[in-house]
């Protein structure tokens, strides 16, 4: 068996439009950046890419690390490389990272050429169609005119979906990994939680904190620790840390005591210490916002009919952030529409996490629908 | 059928204790008040009583209403009244406000006597044990020596096991209702987040800022809105709200968008209005520490083969916070100490909140199971 590898040193790339990007909210891009990673070669036939979409805290930096970075390691790594399920020795595969990023992609960090000063809270919102406009335009930078597969997982999914509506004769395959047709009033309800512990952080300066010298740390840590009790399992937190005291027993104090706090707070810390507020407000808005259904009163299969790629759906058994229920309502909408469809719900511990992780089914799942692709 | 009626008007009474109560925390109070309410009359043989413990957000206002403030209806007052499940013509009923609240009890914002000031982040930890302590002194000057029953709701219900092991003598009969044995590392991770979002307040002031003339109602609100997502099922949720939009369509803004949102932030501005911030952070430790089997190296039937009382415990289909593998953990506890146990798990769609609700099953259960206890 040929050990798996890794793609090894990467360098990001930037693609910058000057043309207009007009967006679903109605606001305009009057120019843009994307910053987007590529990884293995693209065929002659240019038949073989593949566009890997990230989730909330992604970003392009899918597989690899970087020289001056070597512990950076891409968040997809364990399933793109040579011989790994999203073979680079098969495919040419994208990461890009989304408008209103904080990664390199023109976001709410990036100068408004308008006033030149900061976006900050005047970056127009963008919505999951809005970003496979501008990843459609990449594409076409880069001479591809349909993709052998789109995918991602949790918000990446809906983009692989929307990608399969948007622009049915461009992609294949669409791989969803752990993603929903929309979100439930919960999913919406845990992200506004979040977005009201940024909106509410004095640091926050509506918005504008960066000419202020500061960032509302208080509210994105918060509003991470909030993320991670959802990504995982209640079982996968009890077997990690279950009621673990740090001093072996109680000591009457707000500092940590129990080593699930400790977690949370470091997660929460570390998360706030790098990553944008008003990138987190937008995505969480592009989240609530995306339901394909909505112009068709509501009828998933009525929305997918547009689509004509073949589909994967995976799902994971104790993701309660987007149930294998909600896999299944895609599956369904799409076997209505007759469409090829794979479904696997894969038995893991782990919550929404799990489409992160190395798990030997999950990963022979995608191993073998992608090794069936024809390029 | 006798129409359910109301107790009525009723008035909070006081009772001043003025013998220092040692804390688990190692912290002492040298005198306290309770408030508390009672409902019915005490028998002759005074073996009517019953007590009813609150949970995290509950006082002693149970039942009835105020004589000044008729909008004001005791918590569980769809239970306890003449002819009603808890039947105030057999029983004797008391609510008390527990140590560290904030309705009129010995708590925060009392003054502490050592500093003339607010207690504030002074005041000692406090744990169920302290609470059921505090309670037996006031059933000692009620002349109470056995409780017909003990029961509650979520923490209130770990309470009234709590009872069964502190005083197995003094209860007859303990009713765990919508209850664990302990919390579960995810039911910790949000407290965790809540108290974050609370001491992190800049208005928190380290616990101190009655005197400073103000309240960390952000923190509050975060801590309260995270709370009511946890009470509800993912499908109430989506029952009550599912993605109704305020204005039929996205407008693409921060303000309220889905209707979930406007019902979160309206519940915690109204929380955080009159809630004491203190009072949360020591009931959520409270709930935290609760674990009867720790000094029984996790043995749950260990630590209840100290209880002799009869026990009903109760769940609810699609309580996530404290699901009904929680509470069957109690029941098999029980029957390995071959106590006298019923259990009951109610289908029901309104998650934790349901032990509040007015279910007919879940209150026929109640209902049956009170009648058959002699007094």
């Amino acid at each position: 068996m040929i050990q798996p590898q890794s793609v090894g040193i990467v360098a990001p790339l930037t693609a910058h439009f000057s043309e207009a990007l007009k967006l679903r909210s109605g606001g305009v891009l009057p120019e843009y950046d994307l910053v987007y990673e590529t990884y293995g070669e693209l065929n002659a036939a240019r038949s073989n890419a593949v566009l890997v979409c990230h989730a909330l805290s992604g970003s392009h930096h899918v597989a690899g690390c970087y020289a001056d970075d070597p512990a950076n390691v891409g968040w997809w790594d364990n399933l793109v490389g040579p011989g790994k399920p999203l073979d680079t020795e098969r495919f040419f595969v994208i990461g890009v990272n989304n408008l209103g990023g904080c990664h390199g992609t023109t976001g709410p960090r990036s100068i408004n050429p308008a006033s030149g000063r900061c976006w900050g809270a005047d970056f127009p919102f963008v919505t999951v169609e809005d970003w496979v406009e501008a990843q459609a335009r990449l594409a076409d930078r880069l001479g591809i005119e349909r993709f052998a597969a789109v995918l991602g997982g949790s918000l990446g999914g809906m983009q692989a979906i929307s990608w399969s509506l948007q622009y049915p004769e461009r992609v294949a395959n669409v791989l969803a990994v752990a993603s929903a047709p929309k979100l439930t009033a919960q999913n919406i309800a845990f992200n506004e939680v979040a977005r009201q512990a940024i909106l509410s952080d004095p640091d926050f300066h509506g918005g504008h904190f960066y000419e202020h010298g500061v960032v509302p740390a208080r509210g994105l840590k918060l509003a991470r620790m909030i993320g991670h009790i959802t990504y995982l399992s209640d079982d996968s937190l009890g077997e990690k840390f279950g009621r673990s005291l740090r001093h072996g027993k109680a000591v009457y104090s707000y500092d940590v005591e129990f080593e699930i706090e400790s977690y949370l707070r470091y997660q929460g810390d570390k998360f706030a210490g790098h990553f944008d507020a008003n990138t987190y407000l937008l995505t969480t808005k592009a989240l609530d916002y995306f339901d394909p259904s909505f112009e068709h009163g509501g009828n998933l299969a009525a929305a997918l009919a547009r689509s004509s790629a073949d589909f994967l759906v995976v799902s994971f058994s104790t993701d309660w952030r987007f149930a294998p229920e909600r896999s299944r309502e895609i599956v369904y909408a799409l076997v209505h529409n007759r469409r090829n469809v794979c479904y696997a719900e894969i038995e893991s511990a782990a919550g929404h996490d799990s489409f992160l992780l190395d798990d030997a089914h999950y990963h022979a799942v995608l191993r073998n629908y992608l090794a069936r692709i024809k390029v």
